[in-house]
């Protein structure tokens, strides 16, 4: 079944310790769009500058990534600069340029109205609940933020959390939402906040999957779940890792009938091979060109690291 | 069958945020042999002073454990204080004094001799090294060492890595030992200087097992296997996690007929989950009065985390 993302649709200027790109097609609602793009339909909604040329329409195209929810206006895309070092699991931002960003409305195509499952990727949380209420017949709705929103839009963040499923997000940013160390009491702490489920990545350690005292869709609050991460000889490029966990996790759930603990426990080790495909070229390139076959291969891998037998 | 482990018995003092205590029962030698004890026979090498009494004996007698090894000295036993911040992986050290430790030089008693299995707990690498030579059938070696070793007296440990058959390590000295930052680069060089199997403990994430390019009971150098580790609510003591992990991991390769991929696999697991019961109280205690049955149903709940159905 269908699934609306929105997200910024930007470009990146990225170095890193394998080398490094000028202005390559990015964002968080490409990276997204991309991974969950081989388990279901995917719809976009963003905004785009006259940076974004028809060769850059054709890779959501090459994808069958319905656009038709990027907007396109006066001015550059979205633009964001930053290197990684040594530690591959945190960027330096050098320079971020919100250009027609700045003042994005999301506007929900009425072609996207039937989708059933939403994501609302990592922007302004006023928005994102937005959107969730533009979008009624969206019955699963996953979400993501970061730092800047919790220190400084709390109020508003919290309101976006009332009306999120499964909140995706990292370890550093589940200690400072609940403001607790300990990495299990701050995660049921962030489930008081209204999220049914919350899945947190650990980067190179894989993820793990909380659940609230109320059961969703079969899921147990005493019974965590924890997804691996492939170890990689070399991670070109990390950038978008996160949001192409949160494709191939939210794409795999929207292919299935049901959502039962077989199917969220699957779409976590979906999302950690979307993840480990990202990171093995720059920018987007990798996500652009697997196979099902492919993916069904590196699943494999996943299941051999961590399985008894 | 049989596994004699040679490392400290100590005394320890330890202030965490959940708490402290003065003197209490330690060391990697101790903490080793109580978590192995519940899966094999076990004998103990090494030394203690005038401060350990017949109260401490009786916590090595109430689990089966052989104390013919340990040496009676005069003066005081090893001694550690310190402390655990918010940041459990990484104790700060207030004070060490070396002790009887300061002069030990390993006795094996003949009644060990004949021990299939080894374990050499971090200790000067010479030592280490003399104690395998001293137990020619001991057919499979493990081994653990740290910064200190790997810094300032490599040439010793580089010998005694020859003659360890698996390696149990953290992150950190991985790296450190490899000179290499990626940790699949890292494991790969470290897997070159002698030991079969590299184990890399996460603290919180688990560990990671790694294979060489020949054969070792039929591993594969190309499946690297993960344990996680259980998210716990409250970790009150982080002191001997990783000794009661290799001591579950030991001890139950030690129980069983052969080593198998399956075998390596399950003892990963039980690595874990005498890791998880050792944090969960002060010093040896829970690791003092566990049952089988509690760590068969610890185990099912690893599996429950980790595996898709």
């Amino acid at each position: 079944m269908a699934i609306t993302v929105v997200g910024s649709v930007a470009f990146d200027s990225v170095e890193t310790p394998s080398g490094k790109y000028e202005r390559k097609l990015a964002g968080a609602g490409t990276y997204f769009s991309l991974a969950a793009s081989y388990f279901t339909d995917v719809r976009v909604i963003g905004v785009v500058g006259e940076d974004f040329g028809p060769q850059h329409e054709a890779v959501f195209a090459a994808r069958g990534i319905d656009t038709r929810g990027i907007e396109r206006a006066e001015g550059k895309s979205f633009f964001w600069r930053g290197e990684y070092g040594e530690n591959l699991n945190e960027a330096k931002t050098l320079q971020t340029d919100l250009n027609v960003f700045a003042t994005f409305e999301p506007k929900i195509p009425e072609a996207y109205l039937d989708s059933e499952f939403l994501f609302l990727a990592n922007i302004d949380p006023v928005l994102q609940r937005r959107v969730r209420e533009g979008m009624p017949k969206a019955r699963l709705v996953g979400g993501d933020t970061m730092n800047y929103w919790i220190n400084d839009h709390r109020a508003n963040l919290l309101k976006m959390l009332e009306v999120v499923d499964i909140l995706l997000i990292n370890d550093t940013e589940t200690k400072l939402l609940a403001g607790n160390k300990n990495p299990v009491k701050a995660a049921n702490d962030v489930l008081k906040l209204g999220p049914k489920s919350l899945v947190v990545k650990h980067g190179e350690y894989g993820a793990t999957a909380f659940f609230g005292g109320k059961s969703f869709a079969g899921t147990d609050a005493h019974h965590p779940f924890r997804a691996p991460a492939l170890p990689l000889a070399e991670v070109v490029d990390p950038t978008g890792a996160g949001d192409s966990f949160a494709g191939g996790f939210f794409g795999y759930i929207a292919s299935q009938p049901e959502l039962t603990p077989e199917v969220f426990k699957r779409a976590m080790f979906y999302g950690g091979v979307m993840g480990s495909f990202a990171v093995e070229r720059f920018g987007t390139e990798r996500l652009q060109e697997l196979t099902r076959e492919e993916i069904e291969e590196r699943f494999g891998m996943f299941r051999a690291l961590t399985h008894l037998d």
